[in-house]
């Protein structure tokens, strides 16, 4: 008999049925036993009789997570035993047969017991498949894909960016080394960059959505060393504003799909679904740092930056007062942007450049980019780069490029912030930390 | 005035537009200048006259790769100078103003020059803008979305699978190793395998498209160091058929979709859309090997797996005989496949696996898997691996597995398959090789 997905039970009431799933609680009251199957699509009760000995015999047996199949009938509960919570609390199946595929070892916890995150990094492979897990990584799911498909609306063009590279030219600490071939070392790369402005003087718009990496040290609820990253870039842009509103039309999209495919999943994470209004609100940062020193008397203005608590601070101002979730912070100054941020001519020294925070931290980071070769060469000799070491990206500029712009947004931290979860690695599959692979890494 | 894509020319014939691309070709005449103008969705002839001195003088400077917006009206072209083969072959712009936004060094060849493939590689930057890169990386393009949503239709979910991994625990040679944190060694992953399976416990069907890294020292026109790979893996089945069921379905999809939206490609490239009857054919290992030795003569009736020969006669074969362009091998002996393969029951010796065949190459790999956990630890001792090292996937066993399958589709070789490309590398955005990460490694 063909398996029935649970959530499709409703049209089955009255009849026979094989489902199949694992098994979530089990409740015995010796002659009648219950288990709660849980399936891909949800969860059904499931009855045993004892005058059904070989079905009641199987029933005592089964325990948390064991893995079966049921042949029994579809039946209404009793009004009095619905529950309401659940989308199949008004029927349940009887169990008529029962086969156990595989059967599991006693849980070293509670299913759904609160642990702490480190137990929970521990017993991934159990531990995702509790239903706020399950939520979390459906939502991501969602929030890619939407990401993709907002684009190629848009006609970007999506394309796979390598991950090995040859060199760390940009010099940073971060990079992981590799040992490549014949005691050469190559590097992880830390960001699709210059692989998305060179497909730009290929198809002018694309998107990629590769794995970046960053060596860096610290352990913080913001940061992972391995992660995905959303990015987009665009040619024959006016300046970095086309690139902020193209984002700006890709976030609501997202929030759209989200609400329309997931509203039970911010009831359950009891979380609103992000606020955005028509525009969302930008500032200069050095309008920030005067709203900052307004508002809370400290004076940041000689910063370059925002210190995480700034921007906590701005993304609680921007929903307070703009009714927004969202908030672009532009013109962060020359030096603290990378080689190939476009300055802006009417602003000198800072650069037409931005963030986006959403909901106390930066989620994305863009900008118009440099499109001209000598004015390129010139930043990377300003700040001790050496041209030679680009030679390959610099062919994009050599022969023609628009003037173009793009951005990035961590996926792992846009779902995190979806959901207001504490730490960014709740919303990552499976984390690489200082000290973690999987397993913690021995001393 | 709002930039008009070439494509959307036909409905502005007769009014003013501005249009903005590359330079293509150039071809002066002297009183006449034309040029091919290039943009994201076609190409365009556009012409001054020397009536208009300043537009024309801008003309004269233009080159291949300059990049330019052009104000200017789209008239008919007279019926004797229409071309056919364009889109916009009997309509053309004549350029009023000109502007340059960047401009080209000399090209170190003709942009449509054939090339060899080391001289392709070490000018990507500009080989990628042709017409026929372009075409080969929209048609990927087209293959991973298709991929994706054809699985998205079947209920599987999306995960981000990490690529660094902890441990080569399979042990094989071919692993590239990552300077981890404090001294610590860690491996980039040659495969989505223990984490795709480790997600049919959370959600029955899934689906992910990582990069997958083999350290493999040999270049040949089939292998690459860094590769996309198409993983899906599904539980509840009955044996590898319903992941051979669900892979056809895949694969009619793919050729469904590009057939309705790229059939203009293949008509460039002189490829036939590739050919699937209604069920793909199945062969075992030993009955291919049969049919080899019937065929040819030749006895590779000990061998255990197929050499490219092989594989390539086989295919021959296929499409003659059964009018396929795709072929099933199944039944490969435990001996050739990876410890978590499963044993077929009533062919001991020999494991419920597949390989899927393309135009002469092998481009998906898959099968049932063990998803019993004393049965997994077995198989793991009986290859003299440790099963300490591999307890992390093991809990997914511990707790409770479905029978399980799924399979892994190489996205570059199957791009280059549907084309017919000679080198895999072709169909590859930035190949990495033993000798190259974006240019030659000097030795």
């Amino acid at each position: 008999m063909k398996r029935v997905y649970i959530k499709d039970l409703h049209d089955h009431i009255g009849a026979e049925v094989t489902v199949a799933g694992w098994v979530d609680v089990r409740r015995d009251q010796g002659k009648l036993i219950f288990i709660e199957l849980r399936d891909m699509t949800g969860q059904i009760q499931t009855v045993s009789f004892a005058g059904n000995k070989e079905a009641h015999g199987v029933m005592e047996t089964l325990r948390p997570e064991w893995v079966v199949e049921i042949k029994g009938s579809v039946n209404k509960r009793p009004e009095k035993t619905v529950n309401s919570d659940l989308e199949t609390g008004d029927i349940e199946i009887e169990a008529k047969e029962i086969f156990v595929l595989s059967k599991a070892q006693e849980l070293p916890f509670e299913k759904d017991a609160e642990l702490n995150l480190d137990t929970h990094l521990d017993y991934l492979p159990l531990t995702l498949r509790t239903e706020r897990s399950q939520n979390i990584f459906k939502l991501q799911a969602t929030l890619i894909e939407t990401f993709r498909s907002a684009l190629r609306e848009q006609f970007f063009i999506e394309f796979q960016a390598p991950e090995i590279v040859g060199s760390d030219a940009e010099g940073g600490a971060n990079v992981f080394k590799v040992e490549y071939f014949n005691d050469k070392v190559a590097y992880l790369a830390t960001s699709p960059q210059f692989y998305k402005q060179i497909m730009v003087g290929v198809f002018e718009r694309v998107f990629t959505t590769p794995k970046a990496f960053r060596a860096e040290k610290h352990s913080t609820t913001r940061h992972l060393n391995e992660y995905a990253t959303l990015d987009f870039e665009m040619g024959f842009i006016k300046d970095h504003r086309d690139v902020m509103a193209v984002l700006e039309g890709v976030v609501k999209h997202l929030i759209k799909t989200v609400s329309e495919k997931h509203a039970n999943i911010f009831k359950l994470f009891d979380v609103e679904i992000p606020r955005i209004p028509d525009a969302i609100p930008v500032l200069k940062l050095r309008e920030a740092q005067e709203i900052i020193k307004k508002e809370t008397g400290e004076d940041c203005s000689k910063e370059p930056d925002l210190e995480p608590a700034h921007e906590r601070f701005l993304c609680e101002y921007s929903r307070d007062t703009l009714n927004s979730d969202f908030l672009f912070i532009t013109h962060y100054p020359v030096s603290k942007r990378p080689f190939y941020t476009h300055e802006d001519e009417g602003d000198t020294g800072y650069t037409k450049s931005f963030d986006l925070l959403f909901r106390g931290v930066e989620i994305t980071t863009g900008g118009q980019r440099i499109h001209d070769h000598d004015t390129l060469v010139g930043k990377m000799k300003a700040r001790g780069l050496d041209p030679e070491k680009f030679s390959y990206y610099l062919q994009a500029f050599k022969y023609g490029m628009p003037p173009h712009g793009g951005c990035a947004t961590g996926l792992e931290r846009l779902t995190q912030k979806f959901l207001n979860l504490e730490n960014v690695k709740e919303a990552t599959l499976f984390p690489r930390e200082i000290n973690r692979i999987d397993t913690l890494l021995s001393e």
